[in-house]
């Protein structure tokens, strides 16, 4: 049994493409309900958590072409502070905590290597309860959250899969 | 000099929160501009690549409460074709190639543990060219791509920062 | 609300100070509960598989005097079958597969040193599959599955934890 | 010669499959000793520490569905004081010393990914002398040691190795 | 399109071979240009800083056959500094700071292992803010900086690469 | 005793400074020698291997602004001719063999991260006998070979080192 | 209990310092036996293993300056013959296997770093099973098998441990 | 031209079979030299410190039949001084220093596993300066210092190689 309903799907199929395409197009493309209860069930998915809608600004058209991945390793007191705080710099696109031997995982966006460099030395190597720092340069990535559609059956059943678009 | 005008960002903070909000709403909260520039410009963010709207779907909301990293190493000569064989898996949400000791990094959803090992052990590991795998729970993303803003000012400086909301 | 009745926890806790106390004495210990009680309870543990009631043999007494973890790192293909084989050998105490760096992790017992890296060298890293294993003596084992009591409450609250006798 | 006689180990072999067997039951599976002499045995065997009969809970048939091993790098004149203090956690099923590059290994049950986090981030890391925690999820125990059997022959030699029932 | 001239990359091709080798050579060479084109131009190269002209000593002629990599792992708020002050040492002919697992890198070149080995425990390690030192001898160096030459094409494609002499 | 006469480290040193500096101002800055006595000493250094006079050209005024470590590990038969070949790729600028986990170390210069990482997965991680590549970036090279200037005394006595320059 | 009785003691500790002591000038050292029981008993000594007097001769002396260490991972079935080929080898004084990573560990002493260097990529890197080697130059032996002293006690308890001399 | 002189050689190998043969024997083994050259050339080997000839104590055959190797990390400051108080205890029989991960290594013989873990828990690691032990059991040494024979070629040349006895 699958976990959204058919209509409910292919409204947020339809949004990963476009975000903003109009109740009206939607209703027209799935083509046998109503803007109306396009609207209800995209209002309803929101509601519920199911689903967000976002603006995504591309780093790379803004002159952030260098993507580093910075693994930190954290006094255990701190992994909690230290992960909120670098939730606060502008330059970090993702941060979590993960079990392991690494504490707390974090991706940079910056202009060249040099400036990536000086704010993982200078800023976040410097921040009380971080031990010790190691950056990746991560040169490509190829699927991002945004590319993620609710699985229509289980992992392990390659067969059942379809293709990201 | 900013690389982004400062309307274009006011439109595009906007739409982080609702990737929805109509022009003539972002006209309103602005103050100063015209629906039909934001309009324009909107349009205009979007061709130029430096801003999407799009869908998210929530994996915890769906099921998906379980996320782990998957680290891989892998043939070299494998590496293109094994992380663009990952980007088709519906359970794999984030996949990039980085330099340093892991060849691909790989984010996977699962409903629990069992699942997420399964996929791992019965799949991943046995694409032609994947080496070895280690796999990491997460239990906690606190920061995700679509809550990065476009950066006021240098990362080094953070003073200059403001916070994430 | 507790996952068992306070009544069957004492039964539990009585069966694991000795696990041929007869239902009288059980029944007399815990005061206000009846011989049959008791002997219904016991049996609809066991059958709901919430407990066991199981010998144990004591490897030392027995001159079994070296404990040791052997770390597996298994061909992916193979991690099920190398697994399963290991649970066979007799001087084999634990079997568990993991994520991480190590596939699977595999107790021995053996008289003395030489045996236990006999059995590592001439039998584990021969079998199909096993790329690499590494051996760690464990000269204390302080708590062992036999020791471990229903808890009381959640891990986090250290409170409201009770001592291990 | 075999460490323990025969029918010692036939005893302990029937109370592996049912702990609470009657000694007039073992006595007539086994078909040549008196219920008495059983019973002598049993209660030997016991005084003599080579075998425990002891209720062992089930944690995943109570909810703790989670297993994880920990593994702690501990200061080096705390060792014997942190693994102590490991043993008194209810969700602790296992702890040991170890030669190698992990001080003390801990086995934690719990109810869920988060609640497993949030003991080792917030209960184990914070102890003093723990100097650093790796977490690594243990999706399957396949043998354990109520699994282990008394070998009748040496480890090396699996030709005379029986099969675990 | 080149980065650099044809004309220009002669002379500095030319002056790999023998830094001193006077301008009416270097434009006998060459074959078509004059001397007083070539030391216009070879002066504009060193003023732009594209090429330098240096004697370099060689360490195995003067007796300090050892060459040592020693990798440190340096307090975070030391780096610079370490790096900085790495730079002062006469037996240092290398410093670089890098992303990754070590922080800073340094080649030192010494008259017998004992020599080396005395400068890194009994200087460098104990230079506030090192935490670790790891040394490694290099039996070999197959092409140093200045074997370096301008390349003609892009890396990846093999067949358009020249040779070293 | 030194291991170089005055007069020759002090021409070292002057040509350090300037490698086409005219032996008649190397002896004029020395004060007490002939020209003539120079321009022996000069061509008996380089002769005698103890120096050499070079252009070195400079990567980034050349736009390859991007310096990486690639550390391999190679199969043990291979060592010597993967090293080799490393040494004819015209974007690596350096390449050791070494004691330790490392085999062989190379440093990559190029135009951007893409550029490197494209070197290093599409020719060197493909080249027979490479096991693995691990490269980290190195935003700084703090002194380099032709920093490296003939030691005045021994290494572990620190006070008697000059400072360079 | 002493394993050793105290005559037989003093005849080790001073055949430790000089081998070819005559019998006549123990007993007189020893001051209370006779010439005839120190051979009686150190031919016993001899013949039961407790101690054998042999020639050791000294590398240093010898020319042989470097010592490293070398610690090789094996496939696993060929351990036993590559530690057994590794004692063939004039350049090697020790050679162990061990549990933990290294499966074979190994001495190389050579004239220079070349010669060790040389001796494991051309030799010991090149035998059929050798999947790695790792080589630590070794710059110190402070105590060697031949300074072990019978132990006076237990190790632990280091107030009745004699001085080595 | 060998190092040292055939007739040398020759006292040395007989010596390693037996330190107390006395001269007359040698040289009746050897052939065509007096007992006294051999006296005046023995003792010529010792003062030159080519040779010693020493009682070596068999651990194994005192009750020590647990031999391992602890790696330490150390303090940079503390690495002489924890390496020349190894030295001292009765259960170390060998002492290192050594340039790469491990700073000090230390051999201890002992009488069972516990005994070696205490030392290195309660002993080894308490010690001032010692940041992290590392142990591994050693169950074969195959070769020891005392079987090592003077070279008689190059190591490289494996077939100029005698074989030990």
């Amino acid at each position: 049994m699958s976990p959204i309903e058919s209509i409910d799907r292919q409204i947020v199929d339809l949004l990963m493409e476009d975000g903003r395409m109009p109740c009206a197009e939607i209703a027209r493309r799935i083509g046998f309900v109503s803007e109306r209860t396009v609207r209800y069930r995209l209002d309803r998915l929101r509601q519920r958590g199911i689903m967000r809608v976002v603006a995504i600004p591309d780093p790379k058209s803004l002159g952030f072409t260098v993507v580093a991945d910075v693994f930190l390793q954290v006094e255990p007191a701190a992994i909690t502070e230290v992960a909120r705080r670098m939730t606060e710099f502008e330059c970090v696109s993702y941060v979590s905590c993960s079990m392991g031997e690494v504490d707390v995982s974090v991706q940079v966006v910056g202009r060249d290597n040099a400036e990536v460099y000086a704010f993982v030395t200078d800023v976040i190597a410097k921040i009380a309860g971080v031990r010790k720092t190691s950056t990746v340069i991560v040169p490509q990535v190829l699927k991002d959250v945004y590319h993620w559609r609710i699985p229509s059956g289980a992992c392990v059943n390659p067969g059942a899969q379809g293709r990201m678009r």
